[in-house]
This record gives structure tokens, sequence and C-alpha cells, in this order.
């Protein structure tokens, strides 16, 4: 599938990971893009979250490129705020647009001073690679303790041509702390004033990065941007809007699955859907519940059909419903029925479970139409031994 | 220490688990005894968690028995208030005592039929095992992945005489869960009226079983039940109820510390101190957030004093706070000051944090005085091993 257009992509090693593998990396779009971002909720925020979100007051919702790094969080850090700004305005200078238009993102340890100039001494030579043809290379210099680098395509045809939607991400999953930051950065080539983009990120994202495995974390660095170009020369009507967060939507959710899928020490994706409830505020609550809980995750990393464990998740979730009209399935096996075990082979079922998709289903009977998907991963001895050792 | 007077203990095997090993047990009191309980506040509640709030209602807070078992915890079974019923009414019968003075709890699988007839079956010859020497015994028969059983002991001596305090508990701590599900029975022989035993229950309960780390979860069969017999023939007069209720809140506490020592594969016990927050209620949400994170749990495990960990745990609590006015303290070592990063040897720390028991103290200046003091433990590769496994 072809790139969105009027983007370049550059990366680069810039030695602020031990590694010598690319941390630094650069979005720029040649016309300027409206931009739309959602950042972390934390009370805690590193300073790029803070530029970033004040770069797209004052340019009101205009950028022309993303400044990110991995290694480091510039989170909690003496300098962090005139790093962020420093760093932002070099890169505005050399790339000849307004230092608002820049919005920075940063990855990595909290609390380790940013030495700027090790961003501004390789700022000419990142500008200098920039291509269209270097999307990749910067999916891979975001990563932390990602396995593998994340990315989705998508397009929609439209009455006057065709616009086209690229995404990546970081992000190892299963939670998402403050060593495991959510980095999202989707652009798209058609023509979006930045209201409407605004609005389309914002339920893309009830759709897609909400619905993965959270565990009520989130970092001090979460952001997500959309960009719109318009460089494919498409206005979208309104109606034709819809088509457009549809495939945005849709490169968002396979962002959101390919976080949960990676997640640190994970061997299975998990689906969760709640069918049944009073409403889809309460089906999202008791799927969080259900993805949340480490028994869950774990008895699924042990193929076990325990589904006593999802029941009790479903219990927790401070959303009121009639056990005994509750019924739960895995793989398709109906392994609870009106709250009582249901008849299966217990065999047979772990041997379904090994696979490395796996679907629980909640439904209630007799409440609504309620209903949510969520997705998140097994819960393994990886995970402790990643985040047991992270920093050494 | 000496034991409360007037009660007695009773543990056998009724083959409800499959490992021979103790899994039904009696705690009688002679005199009837005020009784208090709290109870999970899941949604799914097993039977005999119905059943003994219902007897605790009818009785008006008497009770003359507590009949337990492990193994199965009686919950989202077609026969389990039947078999709540029929086992309390039978040992109520042995017992000489009103059916609602029998107070029923389980813990154990969830969603297997539990065979009331295992229960009847054992109940003469239990009965005529009781005694005042076998309290241990009980500690031992109510434990699942629990590795150690958990008693705690204290005295009040007051103008009339001493009363006495005996407590035991079982929980794998790290999180209470259908699988993990806290029972904690209290005894003392002091003479308190129900009512005054309901509020001193509720406060300790605040400052001990809800100060250890939970992950939001709490099981389908969480009992926690405090008796007063008045055996020591001492009727504490207002006064005095206070320095009850002291011995009361030390033998919680120690139980509840003890779940969160013994933790699922945990090696470290970890005490959380919050102070200068705006009210105790802010200072306990920050406490528990930094409890339940996993990123915590985990750097505490591999001796990491990855203090950017905590500060974005407690930046998740939900409580406003200026990160560049909090403090961090680990085994009593400034590692940040004022929202940075303070100066010590990691080296060192990394030694000090090799210890049985770990302090995280979390500072705030300028907010106010609330403070909160919670018990956790650290998250190791153990916690998996055991629970991608219980069922099988």
């Amino acid at each position: 599938m072809k790139l969105p257009l009027g983007y370049a992509y550059a990366a680069t090693y810039a030695g602020i990971r031990q590694a010598e593998k690319d941390d630094l990396a650069l979005i720029v779009t040649g016309l300027p893009a409206s931009a739309a971002a959602v950042f972390t909720q934390n009370r805690v925020q590193a300073a790029p979250v803070r530029l970033c979100r004040r770069h797209l007051k004052l340019s009101r919702g205009l950028a022309g490129a993303i400044l990110v790094n991995a290694g480091n969080a510039n989170c909690a850090t003496r300098t962090g705020d005139a790093v962020a700004l420093a760093t932002a305005r070099a890169a505005a200078k050399l790339l000849k647009m307004p230092a608002v238009q820049v919005l920075p993102a940063s990855t990595g340890v909290i609390g380790v001073e940013l030495d700027a100039a090790k961003i501004t001494r390789a700022l000419p030579q990142l500008i200098a690679t920039l291509s269209t043809e270097t999307f990749d290379a910067v999916a891979n210099a975001i990563m932390t303790t990602d396995l593998v680098p994340k990315t989705a395509f998508a397009e929609a045809r439209l009455r006057r041509g065709t616009v086209r939607v690229a995404g990546m991400t970081k992000g190892s999953g299963m939670i998402q702390p403050n060593m495991a930051t959510t980095l999202g950065f989707v652009m798209t080539d058609a023509a979006i004033a930045p209201a409407a983009l605004r609005a389309m990120l914002k339920r893309g994202v009830e759709r897609s990065y909400n619905r993965i495995s959270v565990d009520g974390d989130t970092s001090t660095n979460d952001t997500l941007v959309l960009l719109a170009n318009g460089a494919s020369g498409v206005r979208p009507d309104p109606k034709e809007l819809a088509k457009v967060e549809e495939a945005v939507t849709e490169v968002m959710e396979s962002l959101a699955k390919a976080i949960a899928r990676d997640g640190e020490g994970a061997a299975k994706l998990v689906t969760i859907d709640v069918t049944g409830a009073a409403n889809d505020d309460a089906a999202a609550r008791i799927a969080r519940a259900i993805a949340n809980s480490p028994l869950v995750k774990t008895a699924i990393a042990g193929s076990d059909p325990n589904w006593g464990r999802v029941l009790s998740a479903a219990g927790n979730a401070g959303v009121a419903f009639d056990p005994r009209k509750a019924d739960i399935h895995m793989q398709g096996v109906a392994v609870c029925r009106a709250g009582l075990a249901a008849p299966f082979s217990e065999e047979e079922l772990k041997q379904k479970l090994d696979a490395r998709e796996c679907q629980v289903r909640f439904a209630i009977r007799g409440q609504g139409k309620g209903s949510a998907r969520f997705w998140t991963c097994d819960f393994t001895e990886g995970y402790i031994r990643i985040n047991a050792s992270y920093r050494t």
C-alpha cells in the first residue's frame, strides 16, 4: 500500500541511548498539516508533552514536523522544558518553519537529564537524509522494549480520489507506564480542518488505544498525534469524512492491537468481547476489568480455561449485573452458562488456548445491547524479567 | 502469649481438596459471641458469603461457630446456597446452637460443585476433636497457596483484668482475586456489644486489610469475622474500648502485613508511606497507586532504585499534586527531591534494596498533613508460575 503523499522521514543514532541503535527521528510534512493530539492523563507529565500541547494551541492545530527521541523521556529533569524548547526551535530553524509547528515527543528513562546538544548536533544530518522512503526507519527508531516495529496502513477511495493513512507506534503494551510509554504518529494526506481532525482522533482513540489493557497506568510521556496535510489534493466532503475516519480508526486499531500483541513478555494476543450490557460504557468497564486482571492473563498464559477468574474479574468492574445471567466463552467454547460451569472438554480447550490468539467472550442476558471489545496479552514470566532489570 | 478464653478449635481432612491436607475447620465459642464481619465488594459473591451475611443479620450479631473449608470456594455452583445452608445447619445441630449462629466461609476453586456430604460426614469427628489447643491447626487448614500460616496475638490490660485477642488469616496477598481469597478470623474474650464491635472492625479494616496491595481486585469469597465472647469476664468501659480496639487493630495489621509478606512469589515486604497530602484519603490513594504498580513492584524485585516509576505511579492516583514538590526516599535514602533526581550511590542503594523489607516514602511539600501507610510485596517470576498453573 502506498504511503500518504507529502511526508518525509529520517532517523539516526544521536547517542541518547547506550545501545547504538537509532534514537532520534523526524517526520516532516511539506505543507503545514492540520494536527490533533491526545496525551497521557498522568499528573506527572514530561516536558515534551507540555510543549507539544502548548505548540498545538499556539499554532491553532497546525504542524510541520514531529521531532521524537527514544532512550530518554526528558521527564522529571531540571532542564526538561529548556531542552524540549531548544531542540524544537533548532529543528524549526533548519526546517524553516515556525517553532510552534514542531511537535516534540520523547520516550525512555525518567529523571536523567537529556543533553540538548546531542539532538541539535544530529539535526543537520538528520534533515539532510529526510526521504519519503524511510518511514520504517522512524518506526524502528522509536522502539524501546518493543520486540517488533509497529506500522499500519489504510486508504479511503473518495469521489475525487484516494486518500491514504499510515501510522506507526511504539509501546510494550501490557501496561503503559513510565518505562513503556506509548507514542503513536498517524499521517494522512487528506485535507481536513483541525477541529474535524480532533473529533476524529478522539473517537478513534476510544475504539483503539483506549481499548488495550493498561491496568489504569498511563506513562508520563504518552502521546498520539494525527496529521492531515492535504497533499492528496482531496478534501473529503462532510459525508466522505466518515470514510476517512474509518481508515484512520482502522490504522489506530491495528497499531493498538500490535502493542497488545507485543506486550512485554507476551506470547498471545487476547481479544475480550463483552455483550449485552446496559450500555457501551458498562460493557467497556467490564471488558477493561477482565483485560486488566493479572489472574485472567496468567491463566491464559497457562492455557487454563479458568472461567471463574473471568467471572470474578467482571464482578470487580463496578458494574451491576446478575452473575446468574452471565455466559462465558473461551475460544468459542461455552465454559460458563448462567453463571455456572458449562460442560466442556478441558483437555480440548486447553489445546485451543495454546493458540497465539485467544478470545474471551462475556455475555450478559437481559440487560441491553451495550458491547465493547478490548485487547490484551497474556502475562508471563518474561514480563517480570524485562521489568525487574529495565535500567541495568 | 495466651489465647483468648472460651474458644475451641478443630481441623480435619474432609477430602475437599486433592492434596491430603486439612481442608475443613471449626472455631467454636462456648458462650455466644458478639460478631461483626466485612465481606468482599465483588458483584459475584459466593454462597457462604451470602449466607454469612444473612446469619449475622438474623442473629442480630451473635455467633457460636465459624465453619470454614478450603479447596472449594462454593461459588458459581448450582447447589451453592443449599450446600452452605445444609452444612451450617448440620454443624449447628451437632453443636446444639441455632443455625443462624453458624458463620460459613469457603476458599478455593470457583465453579466446581461442593459436595455437602463430605462436610457433614466429617463434622462429628471434627466436633469431637474440638480443643483450646488446636488454634494453629485451623490456621493451617485454611491455607491455599499460602506458604506459611498466619496468626497474630495481642492483649489489653484493663482495670478489671486482661483481655486477649488472637487472629488467623489466609491469602497470598499480592492480589486478592478469586483464587487467592482472603479469610480472616479474629477472636477476643472481651465482652463487647455487637454495634461497638462492628464499629471497631470497620475502623480496624481501614488501617489493615484495606491497606495492603490489591490491584483493585477482591475475591468472590473474602470474609473477615471478629468475635467477642466475653469469656474473660471483662466488659471494657467506654474509655477502655479504645485499648481493646488498639489490640484488635494490632492483630489485624499484623495479619494483613503477613499476607503482603507471603504474596504469591514474593521475596520482600514493601512498606509505602505517603506524607504531606491534602488529607489522609488523598494520601491513601497515592499510596495505593504506588503499592499496586507492577512496575514499582518489579523494580523492587530487581533491587532497582527506579524512583521514576514511583513518581509516575503517584501521578496516576487521580490526586492533584505538583511533582516539583515531591520527594522520594527508598530505604531511607533520598532518591528524588523536588521532583528531580537526588544524588545517591546507585550501587549502595541497590545493596540496601536486597533486604527482605523495603521502604518507599513519598512526601509532598506544602499541601497538608494527610498521611497513609500501605504494605505490598515485590513482584517476581514466582507469581506467574503460581498463577499460570493454579488449577492443574
